[in-house]
């Protein structure tokens, strides 16, 4: 198992790059910028999936699905969602191949043109709201509260494995409601669904707030984000969740007869997140020996290695084993036992090291001996000797893992914590951005003049304006005018 | 709760279309052949996915994703997969909008095309292929047993809800082997989960057969499948497991190191089934009332209806069904309280037949009076009272939902071995098929001439030859020359 991971000080970017390849986690395709997300990078989405399904569907919301294909003319529909999105937009104008004429190959048929091209899905805003009209009428049809996992695409020039890919799985929730108040309180209940994952699950502390009006979704009144801080001191955008006011509702002539009798325009949101995330959870956590992930999302939670030289060893060992795998199992906890033959010890210690499994039990003939195992907690590289006989193994593990969800959480919260700093001039500003990074908590004047030019000068833009922003009286750190509170900064991803 | 549902014996195309869209599972949308699967429908879908992956992950399986697009000169490298799909292939030329120069709104932007067009999948062979051409070294990493849950897009000219659409959603099986002989029991192997599958859970009896050369999927060497019969006597194949040889292997260059110290091209499988699936349990079950679901896969599986005319009543009621739902809850039955007091329970029984719940409880307060219930099965639509004292409610609850699982099952056997008949020669085959229909097991002479004719004479297909066909002598029923063992025809979907 040769490892050969760049260090994170050194190179973070190619150390990221690596690390999702040699970790089986995704890699390139031949078509640019799509990737293909492989089994073990897969079955750490599929976690995150199912805690995520799990919590929309507690909240109320049915998953559906609508067509990948959006007509041009429905994109078009809402004026400021197509300035969004038209720049980078797959578009499929033909529906047949056949034989060249020449024996050249397979051409695309001339004859077999659409009438109207079609977009690939960049998000499905334009399609569902198409459907809604359909499917409101009255108040009593609302609210409608939907969810869809599904591919999209946005033709993404520089494109990033997890971080920024042409194509991407996301799930796209669209709520349908019939007061503007409803639409604002379950904008913001799946934002808070999100940091509560981010931070349960993901072990990812994120900041709750608003953005700015120029970093806003196109074609919402309002835009929620969490926000997230990776090991670089660079930001990262980890779910967003939109007031839509009635924009699509005007755009897509959906109305619904209230109770009253009269007849109104509906309110919507939207809200997301999509494999970005795994390249959060793996940017956040992580080090130079390979993936760290946090037990509630790791695959596989303990691996065992039994360590040994004769055959009859091995025997004894693996009935150890099994007694032990069955204890784990019936607590739920997810084991795969190593015994590959093909592969040394050290070899398969550093193969799970670099695929972050959270725990590893090592048994040898002197533990058989003694009635110990040696415990290898992956997110600190410490070791211990553990006696079978002091306390159930069930027990032990369980709350080694707790304890590891736990660590990484906070470790990853100190963390930003002290990547977070309050500047109060432009030097100390373009000082800090450049030689610690993080998120800079400044005062700003609340214009996009201010905004554009300082992300013109320093590349850092407005994270986002937190949620628990306190009331405070101050001059905006570029332009001296003045301020009520303290937004956050930050290079992002 | 008006049904207004054609009755299948006056027209079945049209009671299934109906049906589709009364009972909230699907309807059209307004891109060409593209449909919207509504909460209702797709939560159906969800169990089924659910039980399929366990199953694919039972047999070893692990998921991951593929790219949506296809380089257009990849689907090209395997000369008859090309053949068989270019007909109807969606391609991707461009990928940027702009607004037109005139102000007449967005159009595509003709700077932006691509050098290559990208073909949206039809399935996903050759991307994989290209794929597993790095994963393959040595024998070592063999097999690889991947599956993919995605959409996949087949220019259809006819489409028809769930049974033929534009974009489909299923899963793709796809493996690679050391050995052929590996690789034929795979192929075998996943023809069997999906028949496990459709007789457990969907309640549908199917043939387990082999497709004739020319119904072959495009680029296997043999396609296994499952046959089903539906109630207006046409079948539906309802899954294909393929053997593809070293085709796939062979045009993207996949070999491997033998243990032996060979290079040898590897041996592939793939398997898909689809929401065509959606279609057939629709068409083999339900009825002119509306859907019949089998248990193991209805959303919900119980509903219970207070009757009620005071307030005080209802809250009595209430009270009660708290009691049985916590019971039935506790062993598994997902139940749902229709408390709504927008409608009457007339309606609300109307409705929940349409949607095909298999158990309705209805309780008034004389049956609270009486320690009874109301208990009505959706299949048979009979009712009884059931006495709360005699047994635990979940008990008979458990089993009466058991009974209709298998109650489905033999009835939609009974029903195929009805329709399965013995013909001998070419007039009594014409004529059962127009006047009865269903599978006509008939010796063939083997050649595809006899099958073109006795297609374009009558549209019958060859659905499949049975794996268990006896060996018996005989004449082909078309063209008298000799054969050896019976098929199976049928007009299908």
């Amino acid at each position: 198992m040769s490892k050969g991971l760049p260090k994170r000080s050194e190179d973070y970017s190619l150390w990221y790059n690596e690390l999702v390849k040699k970790a089986d986690l995704a890699e390139n395709s031949a078509v640019r910028g799509c990737m293909v997300i492989k089994p073990y990078g897969y079955s750490i989405w599929e976690k995150m999936q199912a805690e995520l399904d799990r919590m929309f569907k507690e909240t109320g919301h049915s998953n559906a699905y609508f067509p990948l294909f959006i007509p041009k003319s429905y994109l078009s529909k809402e004026a400021s969602h197509v300035e969004g999105f038209a720049k980078e937009c797959a578009v499929v104008t033909h529906y047949r191949l056949k034989n060249a004429e020449d024996g050249s190959g397979v051409i695309v048929d001339p004859e077999a043109k659409l009438d109207e091209e079609l977009i690939v899905r960049p998000t499905s805003e334009t399609v569902i709201w198409s459907t809604y009209k359909n499917w409101v009428q009255s108040y009593r049809d609302l609210p409608l509260l939907v969810n869809q996992w599904a591919n999209v695409v946005r033709w993404e020039m520089r494109t990033r494995l997890f971080l920024r890919t042409t194509e991407f799985l996301w799930q796209e929730g669209h709520t349908a409601h019939a007061t503007k108040k409803e639409a604002e309180v379950e904008t913001k209940q799946m934002m808070n669904v999100y940091a509560q994952f981010a931070e349960d699950f993901m072990a990812l502390p994120v900041v709750r707030g608003r953005k700015t009006e120029s970093e806003r979704f196109a074609g919402a009144d309002d835009t929620l984000c969490i926000e997230a801080m990776m090991q670089d001191g660079k930001a990262l955008q980890a779910g967003t969740s939109h007031f839509l006011g009635q924009n699509f509702a005007k755009a897509f002539d959906v109305k619904f007869a209230t109770k009253e009798g009269g007849l109104e325009y509906v309110w919507g949101t939207s809200w997301g997140v999509s494999t970005r995330l795994m390249g959060a959870l793996i940017m956040a956590h992580s080090d130079d020996n390979g993936l760290v992930l946090p037990p509630k999302l790791a695959p596989i939670q303990v691996v065992i290695i039994p360590i040994y030289r004769k055959e009859e060893e091995f025997d004894a060992i693996t009935e150890k084993v099994n007694e032990i795998t069955a204890e784990l199992r019936k607590v739920g906890v997810s084991v795969k036992y190593d015994n590959r033959d093909t592969h040394k010890p050290g070899w398969k210690f550093a193969e799970h090291e670099l695929k972050g499994v959270p725990l590893r039990i090592a048994i040898g003939p002197r533990d058989l001996e003694n009635g110990t195992i040696e415990i290898a907690r992956r997110d600190t590289l410490t070791k211990e000797q553990f006696e079978l006989a002091s306390q159930p193994i069930s027990e032990k593990i369980s709350s080694m893992l707790d304890e590891i969800q736990t660590s990484i959480y906070s470790k990853a919260l100190n963390f930003r914590t002290e990547m977070t700093t309050e500047v109060n001039s432009w030097d100390e500003f373009k000082e800090l951005l450049e030689e610690k990074g993080g998120f800079l908590s400044a005062h700003w004047d609340g214009t996009s003049e201010t905004e554009d030019k300082i992300k013109d000068l320093t590349k850092a833009t407005i994270r986002c304006i937190p949620l628990d922003q306190k009331e405070e009286a101050g001059v905006c750190v570029y332009s001296g005018k003045p301020s009520t509170g303290r937004v956050l900064f930050a290079k992002a991803y």
